[in-house]
C-alpha cells in the first residue's frame, strides 16, 4: 500500500478519510481493551488505536507484537478523539486502524528515542541514526537544509554563480595544518584538502566570472574544541570589482533573508559596526557578544596619581562593573574567577564590592584617596561588585573580555531570544604569534592591507592595516572576510613581510603570482561558517548537534570506527610505512 | 566609481545613459584616428570608442596603452553605432568613452582568450584561470548552476532534505579503490574519501529522515579515462517506503525540470524501460544509445544449418547492418574495424556488402545456402554493409555493440541534438570478474535482490537478479539506483555470496548490520553523475569541460602542480615514511 501522507501531519482537515500511514512506534499501550499506539515519522507523532474486536487475526497479532521502534505500515480511519491531546499537532484525531504490518522489528533501543535525553556523546555518536530519529534531532537538519535552500536562493538571485572547486587540491603550510591525501600515480607525493577555497576562489575572479558562491567542505587537522570539528562548512562567496561596503551589503542581505525565512525575524540594516580596537577596548574581544553591556571601563588614567602603585604604575587598568551582584560571589568564588583570568595571562584579579555608599575588599584601603572619583566612574550602585586588571592593555583587556563573558553567563544577562549581528572592521593585517616567534596574518595572506599603512610592510607589522571585515553573531565569529591583494608586486611585498624566501614564496604561491601577470581585477569576499551560524539559529552548544555525523573530540566516528586500519596492499600502492616506533 | 551593468548587458534600452563599465580587453584596434576596444565581461563583449581629441590626456594615454587582457574602468555615453554588428548581441550600441582607468595590466597571454582554441590540454589546465576567461567555457560553469540550482529546487519542492554527509569516512574496499587520508591522532589509521555516501544515506533512511539528497563529491582512486576524474559530483538521493516506480517517476520529474529550464526541451514521461537482458541483445550495451538504430540482429537460428561451420556451430552468430555503407568502408577500413572488435573479445570480424542484389565478400561464397533469407531476414537494401559476430552471446554482443557505436559515429547516424533517456531495468545482482575470479556485485553489496531470486544467493549467483535501474542518456550512464536490503539476515547472506566471511563483514560494515537491528524501514534511492549530466547537456565530449579545475590524466593538476611533495614535519607527525624503492 502506498503511503497516504505524513503520520506527524494528520489533522482533522482529514476526518473521516480512510488513510495508510508508515512509521516508527514510539510507544505501544494497552488500554481498556484496546491497544494504543503512538506512531512517529519525521514531521510529528500520531496516535492509532486498535480494537483487537474490530480487527482481523492477523493485525491483533502484529499489534500485540509491536515494540518501540519497530516500523510499521497501518491502514485505516480518521477519527476525532474523545479527549484531544493539546499538546501535539495531531492531537485532535487518531487513526482506528482496520489493518497494521510490521515492516522491520527493532531490538530494545540504547536510548530513548525523544527530546532531551542525558546520554554520553560517543553513545550518541555510536548510534547515531538513533539519535538522529530524536524529534529535536531532525529538526536541527531540517533547519540546516532551510539555511542553505534560503542563502542559495539569495545568491542565485544576484547572480552569483555556484562553482565546484577540487577537494584534492595542494598542500600550503601557511595557516593551520592540512589534512594529507597520499598519491597512488604519483608516489611519494601528496594532495591536501582544502582548509578554504580561498585561491581557487581568486582564481575564479581572475576567470572572470565576476560572482561566485559555494556552500563547501573544508578541512582543517587541529586539536579539536566544542566548535571545531575536522571538516566544516563554509559558505563561501568572492565578488570582482566591488568595494567592502558593498560585500558587506551583500552579506547583510542574505544574513537578513535566512533570519527572515528561518526565524521570522526581520534584521535591522545596517547592522552595526564596531572597529577592532573598540571591540578589544570595549568588549575585550574580537567577537563581541553585545547582548549584554558590563563594558570594559578604562581606570588608567583616574588611578595613574594614587599611591596604590600596583594600579598607578601599570601600563593600563581596566575593570567591569557586575551590577548588583555583591553577594553573588563569596571570596572563593573570586579566587576561582582569579584563576580563570590567569588563563587570559593577568598575573591577579583585584575587586571591590560597593556597599552603603562604600568601597569594600582587600584593596579598598589603598584607594580611599580616589574613592568618590572611581565610585562616580563606574556609576556604581548599592551591591555592585567590580573586577581590576592592571596589566598591560592587552592583557587587561583579554582578561577581562574573558571574565565578562563568563560573568554575563552566570548571571544571567544574555538573552538568548537575541540574534546581534556585528560586524568587525579594520583589522591589524598581523598578529604575533608567541608560539611561532613571529608576525602572522590575522586573517590570511591574500588580504589587501590598507593603502596608507601598505608602506609599514617593509616597517612596523603591527601597523599594518587590513581591509577586513568579520561578521560576529552573539560572540561567536560567524565569518570574515577582506578585499584581495590583486598586483603581483604587493602579493610579494607581503610574502617577503611574512618571512618567506622568494623561493619558498614561489614554491607554494607560484601559479598565484603568475596569475597576477594576466589582468587580476580588484577583487574581495567572504566565508560564513555554516555549522555555527545554524547551531546559533537552532539554539545549541555544540556544532555537532548540527551535524548529521560528526566526529568526537579525538577525530574519530565512534559508529564506524573511521579511522581504521587498512590493508597492507593499500599502503603499499602508495608506496608509505608506518613508523610509530620514535 | 561603480559599475553600473555587465557590458555585454548593454543594449539600445540604455543609448544616452552615461555607464561606467568594467572588465578585460579582449581587443584593441587604432582606426581613422579613433581607438576601438572591445570589453568583454562574463555576459559578453562590448565596442567601446576613444576619440583622443574629445577625451583628456590621461584617457589618451591608458588606451594607448591598454594590450589585450588589461583589466579596465571606463565611463561614457552610450551611443548607436552607424554599422551594427549583428553578431553580437551588443552589437546596435557603442561606449563613448570619457573616461579610461586602467584597473590591472596582463602580459600577452599564452593562447588566445577566445572560443574553438586548438591547445594542448596540460597548457589549458596550467593557465585554468585564462582557459575560463573563454566564453564557451564560462557558458558550462553558468550552466552548471542552472543545473544544480534546478534539481535543488525541484527536490526541497518534493521535501527532500538536504543532509551533508562526511568526507572523512572509514575504508571499505569492496568497490573501487579508496583514496586515504592519515590519521594524526590515532597514527597508522587511516580515514577514507567517499567512493559515495551510500551507507551513510542508508543509516539517514534507519533515522527516518524519509527523504534525503545532497549534490556531494565523490572519490575514486581509479586510472582516468576521458570521463573520469579521481573526484566528481552526484546527485544523491534516498527515500524510505518508496518502490522502484516511485524512485523513478520522482527522478523523471527532475530530469524534465532540468530539460525544461536548461535546453527548453519537453521530455515526455514516461521514459521509456529496457531491460537489462534486452539492452544487451538489442545493443549490445548496458548503456544504449538510442539515438540511432542500427541494432543487433540475432542470426543464430537462421544459420544454423548451414554448412558453414564457423556459423553453424557458434553459440551465437549476431549481426548489425551498416545502411548504404558498402562502399565507405574498404578492406583496410574494415581491417581496423577487426581490430577493433578484437578488444572486445571477438574472435574476428566476418563482413558481407549486398550490391546489385547480390552479397558479396570473402565468406559469400559459404553462405550461398542461405543468402535469400539472410537478405530477407536483415532486409538488406543496396550497398549495405553487413558485421557478423559469431561467438558466444556475450562477446557477440559486446563486440557488436561496440562495433554499432563505432559506425553510428563514424556514418553520422546520430542527431546530436537529441536527448533519449533511458531506463535500464532487471539487472543480475552480480557480474562474473575474470579479474579477480569471483562474483562481484553489479551495483554495490546493498542492493535488494528479487524477492523470487533470493534462494539463488546459496545457489547459482549468475541468476539472482536486483531491484535496480539504470538511467542512460545518449549511450552514457548517467546514473543508478536501487531498493535496498533492509534487513540484517538479507544482509548478511549477501555478504556471505559475496566471499566475505562473518568476521570481515562485521568488521567493515558492522555498524550498518547493527543498525538493521533497530527498525530500518524499506528504503531506496537513486544517484546521478552530475558532471556527465552537464557534459551532455553542454555537448561536450568531456567531463573537464564542465569541472572548474579538473586534473590531468595523471591525476595531477599541472597549475598547483598537486599533488607535491610535503614537509617532512608533515609526514613525522602522520608518522609515514615514503618507501618508493622496492
Amino acid at each position: 500500500m502506498k503511503r497516504s501522507m505524513y503520520a506527524g501531519s494528520v489533522r482533522l482537515e482529514q476526518l473521516g478519510q480512510e488513510l495508510t500511514l508508515k512509521g516508527w512506534v514510539s510507544r505501544r499501550r494497552d488500554l481498556g481493551g484496546l491497544i494504543f499506539i503512538d506512531l512517529r515519522d519525521r514531521e510529528g507523532v500520531m496516535q492509532l488505536v486498535i480494537n483487537p474486536e474490530q480487527v482481523d487475526q492477523q493485525t491483533v497479532e502484529a499489534a500485540e507484537k509491536v515494540r518501540s521502534e519497530y516500523v510499521i505500515e497501518v491502514t485505516g480511519l480518521v477519527a476525532q478523539r474523545d479527549q484531544a491531546n493539546d499538546k501535539l499537532p495531531t492531537g485532535q484525531v487518531e487513526l482506528q486502524v482496520r489493518n497494521l504490518t510490521i515492516l522491520s522489528t527493532s531490538k530494545t533501543t540504547p536510548f530513548e528515542i525523544k527530546d532531551g535525553i542525558e546520554v554520553n556523546d560517543d553513545t550518541r555518536l555510536r548510534y547515531r541514526y538513533l539519535d538522529l530519529r530524536r524529534p529535536e534531532m531532525l529538526a536541527n537538519f531540517k533547519l540546516r537544509a532551510k539555511v542553505t535552500h534560503s542563502i542559495r536562493n539569495y545568491l542565485d538571485a544576484l547572480d552569483f554563480i555556484d562553482v565546484e572547486t577540487p577537494m584534492l587540491t595542494k598542500s600550503t603550510p601557511e595557516g593551520a595544518r592540512d589534512y594529507l591525501v597520499p598519491s597512488r600515480v604519483s608516489q611519494g607525493h601528496f594532495y591536501a584538502l582544502p582548509q578554504s577555497p580561498q585561491i581557487t576562489k581568486q582564481l575564479l575572479m581572475n576567470a572572470g566570472f565576476d560572482r561566485y558562491y559555494q556552500i563547501v567542505k573544508c578541512f582543517r587537522d587541529e586539536d579539536l574544541r566544542g566548535d571545531r570539528q575536522p571538516e566544516f562548512t563554509q559558505v563561501d562567496l568572492e565578488t570582482s570589482f566591488l568595494d567592502q561596503e558593498d560585500i558587506q551589503a551583500i552579506t547583510e542581505g542574505l544574513l537578513a533573508q535566512v533570519m527572515k525565512e528561518t526565524k521570522g525575524i526581520d534584521l535591522s540594516l545596517p547592522l552595526p559596526r564596531i572597529t577592532y580596537e573598540d571591540a578589544m577596548n570595549h568588549y575585550g574581544s574580537d567577537k563581541p557578544d553585545t547582548r549584554f553591556d558590563m563594558t570594559l571601563q578604562d581606570l588608567t588614567a583616574l588611578v595613574k596619581d594614587t599611591d596604590f602603585k600596583v594600579f598607578a604604575q601599570a601600563p593600563a587598568v581596566k575593570a567591569v562593573v557586575a551590577k548588583g551582584a555583591a553577594d553573588l560571589y563569596s571570596r572563593k568564588d573570586i579566587d576561582k574567577l582569579t584563576d580563570f583570568v590567569k588563563q587570559f595571562g593577568a598575573k591577579g584579579l583585584a575587586w571591590l564590592k560597593y556597599t552603603d555608599n562604600t568601597l569594600a575588599g582587600p584593596i579598598a584601603k589603598f584607594l580611599t584617596d580616589i574613592s568618590d572619583k572611581l565610585t562616580a566612574s563606574l556609576q556604581l550602585g548599592e551591591k555592585d561588585l567590580v573586577f581590576f586588571v592592571a596589566d598591560s592593555l592587552e592583557v587587561a583587556n583579554n582578561a577581562l573580555g574573558a571574565l565578562r563573558s563568563r560573568l554575563g553567563k552566570e548571571l544571567n544577562l544574555i538573552d538568548t531570544s537575541q540574534f546581534n549581528f556585528l560586524w568587525v572592521v579594520d583589522w591589524p593585517m598581523f598578529e604575533w604569534s608567541e608560539e611561532e616567534g613571529r608576525y602572522m596574518s590575522a586573517h590570511h595572506p591574500f588580504t589587501l592591507p590598507t593603502a596608507d599603512s601598505q608602506q609599514e610592510l617593509e616597517g612596523d607589522l603591527s601597523k599594518v592595516r587590513a581591509v577586513a571585515y568579520d561578521i560576529v553573531l552573539n560572540g561567536y565569529e560567524l565569518g570574515g572576510g577582506s578585499l584581495r591583494i590583486n598586483q603581483k608586486e604587493l602579493q610579494e611585498r607581503m610574502f617577503k613581510a611574512l618571512g618567506f624566501s622568494t623561493e619558498a614564496a614561489r614554491e607554494q604561491f607560484g601559479f598565484l603570482l603568475e596569475a597576477m601577470d594576466y589582468g587580476f581585477p580588484p577583487h574581495g569576499g567572504l566565508a560564513l561558517g555554516l555549522d555555527r551560524l545554524v547551531m546559533l539559529l537552532a539554539g545549541k552548544e555544540n556544532i555537532r548537534e548540527v551535524i548529521a555525523f560528526p566526529k568526537n573530540n579525538k577525530a574519530s566516528d565512534p559508529m564506524t570506527e573511521a579511522p581504521s586500519l587498512v590493508a597492507k596492499q593499500q599502503l603499499e600502492e602508495l608506496a608509505l610505512e608506518i613508523d610509530t616506533h620514535d
